[in-house]
């Protein structure tokens, strides 16, 4: 199994605190070495940075802990592999264009049977059903809106509706970006948590780090974190029910949408 | 004007070399302070390093060259803007995904009236020429192609012909990957040189830096080395002839196309 992490602010904001929280079950504390990858948008692009080794101990990690990127979406990933194997075409998060911006996806869980689902222009490049579940995703996206939709309310129904087709059969907990929104189906496990004024104290759970949101927001402030299991021990997250799905803008919780 | 910079090899290598000089030239030693991106291909996929800002005094390019990363074909970029606005989402190399592996482009001169080509699914994300041609030319090979060309013959002398029409109107020095190949695509400027035993020594052109080669190389290790300028001061570098297009794989010089 996996873990997701996911980010979506009002203001720029570093993930670097969660990213701490999520690199430290990367190989440490949990049992997913075999890759990590955080995806940060910068309008409708994001750049992603991967590995197809364990967080913990990789330097690349390390450093983005220290040189932290604003960004006001971020999707994140740390890899237990169930299926396909270690390497970089296989590490998550997945990225592909589409409606001219880049979409990011990243799963946890195994999505059986999903050969059956047609891919058209979207052809993985790895041999995970991750990768796979994106590209029909992605697929069935591009046949229904021909740009990238207007109608909000249209939009999250389909990707909602669409996850659970896909999701049918298996575990389709996953994240979706597509450089405005936060998409996050919950099929089993998942969180979530909204931080805004008055913001507190926060202390991840697995890791020796404690920080005071108050001394690094201002009051209009608000961030949103999607996170499969939460990552501070001392905040209250609220919990995913199986079927719905999550999305996020400007900090705020949009919609939560439900299917089976 | 920008600058490119790529190698392809037989064996994985690190481009720490090469990349040094390139981003001594990225704000420090040049005027291209406006972004820089170093794609490194694993397979069939490649992940990007980019940031919109001066590769010289970048600390993720700094990190790159004291955390080298091997690979067998790796494309880099700085970029003067000359269209476009300073943003990721117009930072060279671009990566999208056809025939299930990544292709990587990277762009130097401006392609004028490049709107009369259709781009078909490839929407560009950014504002620039560079990315509006890469997309076209991937919807050409796409239309010509449907899936990865078994024949390399009529592969290479798709891409020099189609490139050779995108850059009928402006300056198309043009860098591609496709994780097996190398194309490079002299409009007006471009370099390379083959490495290859007996090995010696080399110093950069830009920056305080000498290596030899003969220590970190086995003798059947061929690397070749594209650059806008040649990168060393004491190697013969081959002078690219407007109009044509090189092709390198396995660390050798492939072919050698014709077209205007």
């Amino acid at each position: 199994m996996c873990e997701l992490l996911g980010m979506e602010c009002n203001v720029p904001t570093d993930i670097v605190f969660s990213f701490a929280g999520l690199t430290a079950r990367g190989g440490r504390k949990g049992p997913h070495a075999d890759g990590w990858g955080l995806a940060l948008y910068e309008g409708k692009a994001a750049r992603t940075f991967m590995e197809p080794a364990a967080a913990a101990d990789s330097p690349l990690a390390i450093f983005l802990r220290n040189h932290p990127i604003k960004t006001l979406l971020a999707i994140a990933h740390v890899r237990k592999r169930t299926r396909g194997h270690v390497s970089l075409s296989n590490t998550h998060p997945f990225c592909r264009e589409l409606f001219g911006r880049h979409f990011v996806f990243a799963h946890n869980g195994t999505v059986k049977d999903v050969r059956r689902f047609a891919l058209g222009r979207f052809q993985p490049i790895g041999t995970t059903d991750s990768e796979r579940a994106f590209c029909a995703l992605l697929h069935k996206l591009e046949r229904r809106f021909k740009t990238y939709p207007s109608s909000k309310r249209a939009f999250f129904a389909a990707v909602s509706e669409m996850g659970a087709e896909i999701g049918q059969k298996g575990t389709f907990n996953f994240l979706l970006g597509d450089g405005e929104h936060l998409f996050a189906r919950c099929a089993t496990k998942l969180h979530h948590i909204i931080r805004r004024a008055p913001f507190r104290q926060a202390t991840l759970a697995d890791d020796d780090f404690r920080i005071d949101f108050s001394e690094v927001t201002t009051p209009s402030d608000r961030v949103a974190v999607v996170a499969t299991m939460p990552l501070t021990s001392d905040e209250e997250w609220t919990v995913g029910t199986p079927g719905t799905m999550w999305v996020f803008g400007d900090g705020k919780l949009k919609a939560t949408l439900q299917s089976r």
